[in-house]
């Protein structure tokens, strides 16, 4: 891989609106004259609303493994995913001559076909695990309770543990919260006492010694990493998630043509 | 629901062996003689290896909904998992009528489906949160290594903290490891600092301050289970198993018949 190349994983629940923020990124960045390759990594996507650069289907796609391999729906997904690490090699030949900036990867519709499937270990080990950098999206619905949103920095954590690639955490499709819970949300991913707060005022059963062990723990882990609240549809947060990544690989320099 | 009626929820990542661990539980208690009823819950699953007493597929099958809603198989395993909320007071119903001592369900395949969307919410506050226990699969594969055996640590958290119910955690297909395997994923669970050096012979990075961080984390939150092994294959663990339930709910007292 290009030295300077970055490669940026988009990783979320199903509906996280990673595809639809790849699109939007993709945009955002090409506007500003960086050289960007899209990456459809989703074998089982059914529309794009993005035309991209490489797309996986042109080898694996859902209904063919269904029908090649008599296997249901269930099946083709996992077998799918696997068969990505075997065909993988060809993709990053292909991205070995484009040689972009930036190569954007839009990640399979559930997420664990991506986190905890072997496949995507041999994906970034060949992009290069210092090279690439996971952004992790909060879906809005489950981050605008205390409660889903404990659950999805834990998601995160157990993601971040996984690889050992720099890691952003976002919150998509912000325009869909109001303010005020897009504010909590944020107040919730750097101060734990408010989420301890907003914990207890969701009656949520803190009495439970289990579950003060798991907040505990979670103050020592999350801390780490500020929610940046980002929309697809306003653009809005697409600046803050290019800094941050700037600031991960270029301590923040500007790749920008002037 | 009945006040003495236990439901376990199978759940974990996709091919941990959920399916084959409710076949040969649910033949273990009838063997016993105890009162069983299986629930599949999984709309997307092609064969299954047992007769379910209550299967979610006659309301709601993934083909069908691609067909109807004109969706691809990543939206209609979505929208199949979202349907079942919908349909579940029915299930609820037959369920009330079959009065059984214990209730197996066998959830879908993808372990976010019922993790992480709204209709598990409604399926487990329809069933009574303290009458249910969530035994959580831990896949061989990446219980067999250390990095990957936080991974789904973590995993397991979140979802503990989702759900108000009892949990328990399972090395599932413990008959595919060797015995040192099995014993090393035991002794993790409940011995950070065994699970710590394994992962610095691991060589896993753990000079990086945020891996650190994760660690001294989970030390606080995983040490409250022991993970138990399990085989669908020779019934090792199953035992165990029931009595983690018992011990759980009736404080060990034994139900069965004499």
């Amino acid at each position: 891989m290009e030295q300077n190349q970055v490669n940026i994983f988009l990783v979320g629940t199903a509906g996280s609106g990673k595809t639809a923020l790849t699109q939007a990124f993709n945009e955002w960045l090409k506007e500003r004259g960086l050289d960007v390759v899209v990456v459809n990594l989703d074998p089982g996507v059914e529309l794009l609303p993005y035309a991209p650069e490489i797309d996986v289907r042109e080898w694996i796609c859902v209904p063919d493994v269904m029908e090649k391999y008599g296997v249901g729906p269930n099946g083709a997904q996992i077998l799918s995913a696997d068969l990505i690490a075997v065909k993988f090699q060809e993709i990053v030949d292909i991205l070995d001559e484009q040689r972009a900036q930036y190569v954007l990867f839009d990640t399979p519709g559930q997420i664990e076909l991506f986190a905890y499937r072997q496949a995507s270990k041999v994906v970034l080990e060949a992009m290069g695990e210092q090279n690439s950098i996971i952004s992790f999206l909060f879906d809005p619905v489950l981050s605008s309770t205390p409660s889903g949103f404990v659950s999805l920095l834990m998601l995160s954590a157990s993601i971040q543990f996984r690889f050992a690639t720099p890691f952003i955490n976002i919150l998509s499709k912000s325009d869909l919260l109001g303010e005020d819970k897009v504010e909590a949300a944020v107040e919730w991913s750097t101060d734990f006492s408010a989420l301890y707060d907003a914990l207890l005022s969701e009656k949520y059963d803190m009495q439970n010694e289990a579950n003060i062990e798991f907040f505990r723990a979670l103050e020592g882990m999350g801390t780490t990493s500020k929610l940046i609240p980002a929309s697809s549809k306003t653009y809005v947060g697409l600046e803050d998630i290019y800094n941050s990544i700037q600031q991960t690989f270029f301590a923040g320099e500007d790749t920008m043509p002037d």
